[in-house]
């Protein structure tokens, strides 16, 4: 097997095995996963990562497919990370998914990988950011985050993004349903897809309405545009690039990037350290303490919280 | 206010009012709750704690009410904690449920308590076991835990129990729900309550069939006895308590009551560090520490896992 070092080099190099077996080493949790999270840590950041969300039926993976069409034809390197529990690819790791988008299937400035939610949605949150990383460190220019906006799961993870994208299609009920699933609220940009149908322009002004994007703001502040796109024909997906460079030029010249970057990994940090602090609990199940402990809870000569405290000191303890 | 000393000097006297007051200090988290939880802990493990749960419709409460009467006429000291998604008393505290069991209301010797998860779940597996404690340490002989077996955490209160009684009623459909919901293998005892209507032998026939009921066992091992009842009308609650008791005989004879304890009492612990090492961390929040580490991640000086590796040993250090 090769070493981290070479997979990072090929990776970079565009080698889409080396990308692929670099997220499985982060995503299965595998012992070197460490080794190759520090050999990342310095190649990131350059990556500019977008966040697609909306419910069944927007068009995400279209929408998707014309963004990576429209970034690659300005030069730019894309990878595209694709979290969707309606996937019919079960288990998660699909080596280039050729599939989904047969487009750009021969393209080697792009990368796809289907993340699938089915069976494993509370893994989700920590598979996720860390294949972005890999995406990230593997000279990707953008990465897009495709994700149903139907679980906390995914609207955390689209959430995570430096820009969300929140799509709709013509119809209440989907406007209603976002709003439901507080998927609504999280958006830099709106794009109603499929503009061609009938009740498009209904769909934006009830959008414009329920988020106030005609309210006056204070100067300087961002106003979440609403662009009309048709993504099966490409129309509109320059403005919506546009729109995603306006933002991120915004978020650069105001520190709001770095802001959304450090308040992430924050987050990220936390969400290990608990997971790590849980673990070396787990680690005590079968070890004495936790069993001395607990028959002590159950003569009556200790109460949980005191038992709790019990184990916590011996854990910091080494 | 009474000091926690006489609050449970009067809870062990009967006195409702206390057993209230007492309850809210340990479900709300109050910061009198570990010097109420130092107080009870001597007084618990007296208790016998029977969970009660089934699909919404099998007589649930019905049942709860028919065993508290029963327990009543042998002399017995009954707790009930209704834990009920489908309970009209939202916040969850009622002091003294009068409407949900008219018939114990005047009854010194009965303590019911209902639990609305509606809203916060999630505090649930938090709240239930404190307040067993409480009835536990109050004087109850028997603590009956009614639950909805619909949720995860249900299902998990539900087999906290010393002994965990699952309710069905005739008609397909509810066998099917029960074991989609995973509670089916908890019962340690089936009632097929409502026995009176048309099915009552078909179901308990599919339950025997689907458990296995029918098949040989090591010697000596539990053998879940099926019981049909008609609650409304009090028929067949003297032989659930039968064989609760026989239950619970068979436990204290072979150490599985102790074992069971144990290990509830393991796992509340477990649960309990977890949530204070988690609340460390988000202490952490707002403190400069965990903001550095993030700017580092960002930077790419520093990977995730490490930083978390050093958040951990911050806080172990105190």
């Amino acid at each position: 097997m090769a070493d981290v070092t070479t997979l990072v080099e090929q990776a970079r190099a565009g080698r889409p095995r080396a990308v692929a077996r670099l997220i499985s080493l982060v995503e299965g949790a595998s012992p070197r996963l460490r080794e190759v999270m520090a050999a990342l840590a310095p190649l990131t950041g350059g990556a500019y990562v977008v966040g697609l969300t909306g419910s069944p039926g927007v068009g995400k993976s279209t929408s998707t497919s014309a963004l990576v069409s429209a970034y690659r034809r300005r030069g730019k390197r894309v990878g595209v990370l694709a979290v969707d529990p309606s996937s019919p690819f079960s288990g998660g790791a699909l080596l280039g998914d050729r599939v989904r988008m047969s487009d750009h299937a021969s393209d080697p400035g792009v990368y796809i990988r289907s993340m699938a939610t089915r069976g494993h949605l509370g893994g989700l949150a920590w598979a996720a950011p860390q294949a972005i990383r890999v995406l990230d460190a593997a000279g990707c220019d953008v990465v897009l985050v495709e994700t149903v906006g139907v679980g906390q799961s995914e609207v955390e993870i689209a959430s995570e993004a430096d820009t969300t994208v929140v799509l709709l299609a013509p119809g209440m009920g989907d406007g209603i349903q976002a709003a439901k699933a507080g998927i609504l609220e999280i958006g830099d940009l709106y794009v109603v897809n499929k503009a061609d149908r009938d009740g498009a322009a209904a769909t934006a002004r009830e959008l414009n309405h329920m988020l106030g994007l005609g309210e006056a703001r204070a100067p300087g502040d961002w106003r979440p545009p609403i662009i009309k796109t048709v993504a099966a024909r490409g129309e509109g997906t320059d403005e919506v690039i546009d729109a995603l460079e306006k933002h991120r030029a915004w978020m650069e010249e105001r520190g709001v990037l770095a802001e959304r970057r450090t308040a992430r990994a924050a987050h990220e940090i936390e969400r290990l350290a608990v997971a790590a602090l849980r673990s070396r609990i787990a680690d005590l199940s079968g070890d004495r303490r936790l069993g001395a402990l607990a028959a002590r809870v159950v003569s009556g000569s200790l109460d949980p919280y005191a038992a709790a405290d019990e184990l916590v000191a011996g854990l910091t303890q080494g």
